[in-house]
């Protein structure tokens, strides 16, 4: 007999779990400091209980056979919502799904996903539900049931493959979990995107997730050895091979779906023996700019290395102690198999030759698997990069946000003025100014990976403020050849921008291929493309 | 005013330029050698000219806007028809296409493919012609006219962008013809898949081409930054971009269509400075396995060097003059930026824990440029890779091929027993006896690419011999596990094998695509995908 797992209960209001939230306490100290440095007072609103809740009632309802692993109360129904935290909340959960399905099997997900068909319901996959950017939020209108289909219960690591190093995994198995998983075999995934925590395999695959490495393997798409997802005409499931020349690749086409062909269950990923050996390096530049040319020549010389980011003047300063006008290089390698000497001091000699500067002492060696960057700047950063303390500033009326993208080199340093400029302005005309730095997320031979951070200085503001800053920043980056993303998908929010930057003659393919594989269209709508 | 551009008259019945022809004494010396080989007396048939040739009429007629670059003599039919050596050179062009056009504006190509749609003639895109699966040969039926689209117009490097390694290439470029342009740069793309010389930029794409790199970056999926290609609905081009992750990647959908959903007329591809350092190293193995477990080692260090090119111990003794036991592993690093021995060194480290042999005065450093493999066994071997004396068995009735793959580690013994077993029996059975070897020609963390290549003993065979020898080793390749092709494309001989590899949702999906795209099904009929 299948049983529904318990899974840890997910926060309805900020990213991480229920018990990782903050005390009232905690939010109103928090409170009080933002609003002694504003000079201004702001209390953070009350927070709701799922229970008490009023929630448009389910418009449809689950039939017998599928009845056992269907949810329609409050919580599941509030959390499979949006991730709109100002919104969460103040209890603010207008287009609910009607249903949330767990299915325990494929045959289970089989059953679901042909109940949707069968009457036309939306059929919204769902991860972690980390997307920023509307990967899960159901349609407004043009259906009469609403079903999200939640795929924690296929949380397990079916197959190793130690030989080549591969796995077979689940689709639902959110990061740390997966980790679990493969660390008593002494191989990671390595596939670390900032929302691990909270984000899954499945999701990872659908919305071409950047994860750990930022040079080379950067997406998880290099990490895909073979697909298998469930579409409503049957499922669609790849060989098992290490590369093909067979046609299109069918993986290319099911990575990046956003939920709009398929359901993806499971895949073979490419894994990795836990590094041994490690190097790390953190270079100080004079400038942004010399901190820039030394990433380029760093990543032309091939080296590779799994870390290589860049961090700006004004990011070095509040997230690394620094002074504000030198940028910060850190650089790491790391290998289970040799020693990352030599290419460390190539990567920290080309950075030398550009104007960087660091004393070999700082080159940090490990050869005992040991973490290399917890000390001094790097260890300050990573701090800073891995999200903690989740929830404080929710409901406060700050406009916080990033935006990040991906641009050749030769146009980089224009394109960098030309964001900048719009997301300053913006700030400036809507939040009455704000804070801007940048740092480079991945960084390939022919361009970086910019990634901007900015905040309004003013609070009492809200999602249509961060929308104009945000839109303005977005325009900025499509009219300077940019993507409108790199890593965070597309979703509903990025629709716009998208639909301007993918090739016309792309968009009839794909909702051509939609529409053959979801005929009554009931998968993920308004993601990616519109009938 | 636009003036077709002489390009260099290619055989009509060898891999080549008709200026490389042999002539009919070299022929028969040939065929001498041959006879005195096999025991029996052969002789090679002589060479029709193309004048005397007697082909079906074309059908259709160009009307005047494109008439001046349509053409229908029978050197360019018969050129366009197929590459079968053995029928091309008894005279044999039963189907050719009715008109060769060569357009040299996108002006001129969408004229001609407009033409096309509207009188729903096949429209085949031509590169260099070398596709060894049928890849262009016209549709038997279905159709009241073909018109073979002849890029080779389109041969020049439009644009550097050396700051991003970057460089705006038209399609119809050739090998030679590219690298011509970039050298003077210092610059190279760094493909050379062994058809190099009598291949395509367009067709590299079209057909996802595997290139120089063993590992990483092997085929030519990974050098595309954009591509431009006409569709029967519009121009189809992607944004220059490092990397994004806006939905499923267009480019990775126009990469190995293989002309059915459009025509590439250019792409920017990545480019290399030209490398300055070399190392080369050639170690023996005691045995095949040792060989390949040393590959997989290598491989899975993330070492990453240019060449990686196992020779099973029959290779190694044809090939390199090597006693018929020891495989021998050809390992090599290059780079622009840095000396490269210490990648060499511990790659020849892991060869050497698994039983591989080199002295230490073997392995050969260069740091100006110079190629570093061309004494001794790694010598031998590159004479034998790069085709020469192409011709010379044209009409003897030999049957030679090759089969290539790609498959897992861990299943890679049990499948190379499996494939070698069936490929004998084959050859005994269809030509009685032969002979066999394998190389792998590209490795990853996951697998290898093996590269088999077989020989019937006896002459007097034709096109049904080989088909059945060819037969049985797909049907065991794919009932092994692996895939009909990692670097050869589809075409319309690999279709009953693709057919059963991909999965069927994927196929349903891309004959939506192609209906969206060319709804009248002109573009390069019965590859890929039937309607």
């Amino acid at each position: 007999m299948v049983t529904t797992k318990k899974q840890p209960r997910r926060s309805l209001w900020m990213f991480g779990l229920e018990s990782e939230e903050p005390t009232d306490e905690e939010r109103r100290q928090h409170a009080q400091e933002v609003s002694q440095r504003l000079g201004v007072t702001i209390a953070p609103p009350p927070i709701p209980r799922a229970e008490d809740l009023h929630l448009r009632p389910p418009r449809i309802k689950p039939p017998d056979p599928i009845a056992e692993f269907c949810f329609s109360d409050n919580y599941e129904r509030a959390l499979h919502s949006h991730r709109d935290w100002e919104m969460a909340v103040r209890g603010q959960f207008p287009n609910p799904p009607d249903i949330v399905a767990h299915p325990r099997t494929e045959e289970e997900l089989e059953r679901v996903l042909e109940w949707c068909c069968k009457h036309g319901y939306a059929a919204i996959p769902y991860g972690g539900g980390s997307s920023g950017v509307g990967g899960f939020t159901p349609p407004k209108e043009g259906y009469d049931g609403v079903v999200t289909i939640d795929m924690d219960q296929f949380d397990r690591v079916l197959e190793i493959d130690r030989t080549s190093r591969a796995a077979r995994i689940q689709a639902g198995v959110f990061g740390p979990a997966l980790e679990d998983q493969l660390r008593p075999h002494g191989l990671t995934l390595r596939h670390f995107p900032q929302s691990f925590a909270g984000s899954t395999l499945g999701g990872w695959i659908a919305t071409r997730s950047g994860g750990h490495y930022a040079t080379k393997d950067t997406h998880i798409d290099d990490f895909v050895e073979s697909v298998r997802m469930l579409t409503p005409v049957g499922w669609w499931e790849t060989r098992r091979l290490p590369a093909s020349g067979a046609g299109p690749s069918p993986d290319r086409l099911a990575i990046g779906s956003e939920g709009i062909l398929g359901i993806i269950t499971e895949a073979w990923m490419r894994i990795q023996v836990r590094p041994k050996y490690r190097a790390t390096a953190g270079v100080t530049f004079p400038s942004w700019e010399t901190g820039y040319e030394a990433t380029r020549q760093i990543v032309q010389a091939k080296l590779w290395p799994a870390n290589l980011r860049l961090l700006d003047p004004e990011l070095a300063r509040q997230a690394a102690g620094m002074d504000g006008t030198h940028a910060l290089l850190i650089i790491g390698f790391e290998s289970a198999e040799l020693p990352q000497e030599w290419p460390i001091r190539q990567a920290v000699g080309i950075a030398r030759g550009c104007g960087g500067h660091i004393d070999d002492s700082e080159i940090i060696l490990s050869d005992t698997g040991g973490y290399t960057g917890h000390r001094g700047a790097i260890g300050a950063w990573r701090d800073v990069f891995i999200p903690r303390g989740g929830g404080l500033a929710t409901g406060l009326g700050l406009v916080t946000g990033t935006v990040e993208t991906c641009i050749t080199w030769e146009r980089w340093p224009d394109f960098d003025v030309q964001v900048r400029e719009a997301l300053k302005k913006a700030l400036q005309e809507v939040c009455g100014g704000g804070t801007l730095n940048c740092r480079f997320t991945h960084v390939y031979t022919d361009g970086p990976a910019p990634y901007y951070s900015f905040a309004g200085l003013n609070p009492g503001l809200g999602r249509e403020h961060w929308n104009a800053v945000k839109r303005a920043a977005s325009d900025a980056i499509l009219k300077a050849g940019g993507t409108i993303t790199h890593h965070h998908a597309v979703g509903r929010m990025h629709r716009p921008w998208y639909d301007r930057e993918r090739p016309e003659p792309f968009a009839q393919a794909l909702r051509a291929a939609k529409r053959a594989l979801d005929p009554k269209w009931v998968l993920n709508p308004g993601v990616l493309i519109d009938p």
